[in-house]
C-alpha cells in the first residue's frame, strides 16, 4: 500500500473520532449515536440506552492469572458500569464469545457461569448471543441495554462551572491488583517452582479481577433526588474520563489530591511498586467507578450518602484540566490510561 | 483437568442450548431469550428484537481474497438478515472490532466504508461500538436492533401442519462463490504467478462477499398484508434451517426439490465441482434468504409475489423433515450446515 498509516499513529479515542465523524443517522429515535458511554434511543415515555465492549486475551486479559468465572463476571460488569454511566438502569444483554480449540467446554461453562452470576447481581436478563470457534485466543463481546427516565439521562456533555466532581468507592486498587498479578507472573517465569504469593492482596486482587458495576450508586442517587449534570465511568483511569468531562462539556476541572479516595491497602502497596498512590487513583484505571458531577445546591444531599466523595469542581475552559496539591501546586491532567493501540 | 469435553463433542448448536440451559429471566419485558433468530422484548406498543453476530477471522472469512470493504458490509448484513427473520425492520446497529497492528487505519476505514454502506442501504443507524486491538486476526462483532409490531413478530415455532414452506431468492449460490475462491486461492498457492481466474463469477461472489439481507421481503410481505407462521434467515443452509422450524414448531415438512431455486450460474457451476446443484441449495449455507411458512390461504398472495417461491409443505411430527424428488423417492433431512467446532 502506498499511504499506510499505523493504528499506533492514532490510539483509540483518536480512531474512534476518524472512524465515525461520517456517520449519519435516519432513524428519528436516535438520540445520542457515537461519543459517550452508550447510546441513547428514544421510546417515546423513557430512553432506552444501548453498549457494547469486547474483550480480547492477550490485550484485556492474560489467560495466566485470570480464572474463567470472573472474566465471564467481568465481562458482564464493564458492559452494566456503561450503562450506569449514563444513570441508567441495566435490563438485558447479549453475549458473543469466540473461543479456540484449547478450551473445553467446561471451561466455557465457567464463562458462562460467571456471566451469569453477574447478570443474577444486577437483575439483567441474558437474551441472546453467538458461540464461535476462534483459531487462537478468546474474544468477548457483551452488548447491554438500559432504560433511564428522559430527566434523567445524563451525558458526558452537561457539566458547568462550579459543578461539584464526585467519585464512588475507590480508586487505583484494580491498578496495584494488576501489578502483584504481573510481578508474581514474572517471579513464576523466571522459576516455575516458585507459587505465587497472593496472600493478603485479596482486595486489590478483586478489584482487578472481578470488579462490579455501580448500579448501587445510581440507585443511591435516585432514591436521594440527585440528578448528576455530568456522568462516566472510571474504565481508563480518573485523569482521562476527567478529560472526557471536559472535552465533552467544554469546561476545565479542579481536581484535589489530598481528596481523591484511596484504600489504605493502595497506599501501602503503591510504595513497593515505587508509584504516588494518587499516580495509580489518576492513572491506573479498570476501576469501574463512577466520576460524576452535581450541582452545588446537591452537596449536602451527597455529603451525607456513603461512598461517593466530592473530589473538586468544575472550572472555567481556560484553566483546563488540574490536580491541585496540598500546597497549591497545580499540574495538569494528561491522558495517561490504557492505550492498547501503542508502540 | 480431569473432566474435559471438547468442544468439537458438542457443535454449534447443542454447545448453546447446553450453556444457556441454565437462565433464567427477571425482566418482565422479556418475551424471548435465547433460541431464535433474535431476542425480543416487549416494548409496550411494539415488540423490540436485539440480535448479535461474530465474524471471526480465519473461521468466517479468509483475509486473502476477502475485500475488507465487503467484510464490512457483510458484517452489517447478517445481522440485519436475523432482524428481518423475526418479521422486524432494523433500526440501530452497534459494532465492536479487534484489529491487530498488521492492519492499517486505511484498512479500518475500508471496513468502516463497507459497515456505513450497508446502513444506508438498510436505514439503519451505527449508535455505538468499540475498537480494540487484537494479538492476531480480525474480529468484527455487531449487535443490532430492530422493531415490529406486536401481532406480526414471526418466531420458529409457529408453523402448523399443511402451512406453506416459502423461500426467497435463490439457493446454493454463496457456496458456489467460495467454492471458486477456494480453488483459486489453492491454484495461487501452488504457483503465485498466476492470477486467480474470476471472470463470469460475478454473482455467485457477490452473494458470498456481499450477501444482501432481505429486508425488500420483509417490506414486501407486509404491503401485501402476509404474517408469516414461521421464519428464519438461510445461514447454515436450508436443510439446517428447517430442521429448526420442524424442532421449534414440532413438525414434518416436505420440500420438492424441483421446487427449490437454483440459480443457471449455480446449476453450471456446481458440476465443476462434482456437485448436485440441490446439494448446494440445501446444505451451502450463507445465502441469508428467508425461509418462511404461510397459511394456505395466503398462497393466492404470495404466488403472485416476485422472488418467493413455495417450495413445499409442513406436515405432521412423525413425518420428519424429507426432501423428495421427481420420482417421489424421499431422503430425510440432516443438518450438514457450518461446523465451525468440527474436528
Amino acid at each position: 500500500m502506498s499511504d499506510r498509516t499505523e493504528l499506533s499513529d492514532f490510539g483509540e479515542f483518536k480512531l474512534i473520532d476518524h472512524l465515525t465523524q461520517n456517520i449519519q443517522h435516519v432513524q428519528e429515535s436516535t438520540t445520542k449515536g457515537v461519543g459517550d458511554d452508550a447510546a441513547v434511543i428514544d421510546r417515546g415515555d423513557h430512553f432506552e440506552v444501548v453498549t457494547t465492549d469486547m474483550l480480547v486475551e492477550g490485550i484485556h486479559f492474560d489467560m495466566s492469572y485470570t480464572p474463567l468465572k470472573h472474566l465471564g463476571y467481568k465481562s458482564i460488569a464493564v458492559n452494566v458500569s456503561d450503562v450506569c454511566a449514563m444513570n441508567a438502569t441495566p435490563t438485558h444483554v447479549t453475549v458473543s464469545i469466540a473461543i479456540s480449540n484449547r478450551f473445553s467446554v467446561e471451561a466455557l461453562e465457567e464463562v458462562y457461569e460467571g456471566m451469569l452470576l453477574a447478570c443474577k447481581a444486577y437483575g439483567v436478563d441474558l437474551v441472546g448471543g453467538d458461540t464461535t470457534s476462534s483459531l487462537s485466543g478468546l474474544v468477548i463481546n457483551v452488548t447491554a441495554i438500559g432504560s433511564v427516565a428522559k430527566e434523567a439521562i445524563t451525558y458526558r456533555s452537561g457539566a458547568k462551572e462550579n459543578d461539584l466532581i464526585c467519585v464512588s468507592g475507590d480508586l487505583g486498587a484494580a491498578y496495584i491488583g494488576l501489578q502483584i498479578l504481573e510481578r508474581e507472573k514474572q517471579i513464576w517465569k523466571e522459576n516455575p517452582d516458585i507459587q505465587p504469593d497472593l496472600e493478603g492482596h485479596d482486595y486489590v486482587l478483586e478489584r482487578f479481577l472481578k470488579p462490579e458495576a455501580r448500579l448501587d450508586i445510581i440507585k443511591t442517587l435516585k432514591e436521594n433526588s440527585i440528578v448528576p449534570t455530568s456522568m462516566i465511568d472510571v474504565s481508563d483511569g480518573l485523569g482521562s474520563e476527567i478529560l472526557h468531562i471536559c472535552k465533552h462539556s467544554n469546561c476545565g476541572a479542579k481536581v484535589y489530591e489530598e481528596k481523591l479516595p484511596i484504600d489504605a491497602t493502595v497506599a501501602n502497596q503503591s510504595a513497593a511498586f515505587k508509584l504516588e498512590p494518587s499516580v495509580c487513583a489518576m492513572n491506573g484505571g479498570e476501576d469501574y467507578e463512577l466520576l460524576f458531577t452535581i450541582k452545588q445546591e446537591d452537596f449536602e444531599k451527597v455529603n451525607t450518602l456513603p461512598e461517593i466523595h466530592v473530589i473538586g469542581h468544575i472550572a472555567e475552559p481556560i484553566e483546563k484540566a488540574a490536580l491541585v496539591y496540598p500546597r497549591g501546586e497545580e499540574i495538569f491532567i494528561k491522558a495517561q490510561g490504557w492505550s492498547h493501540f501503542g508502540k
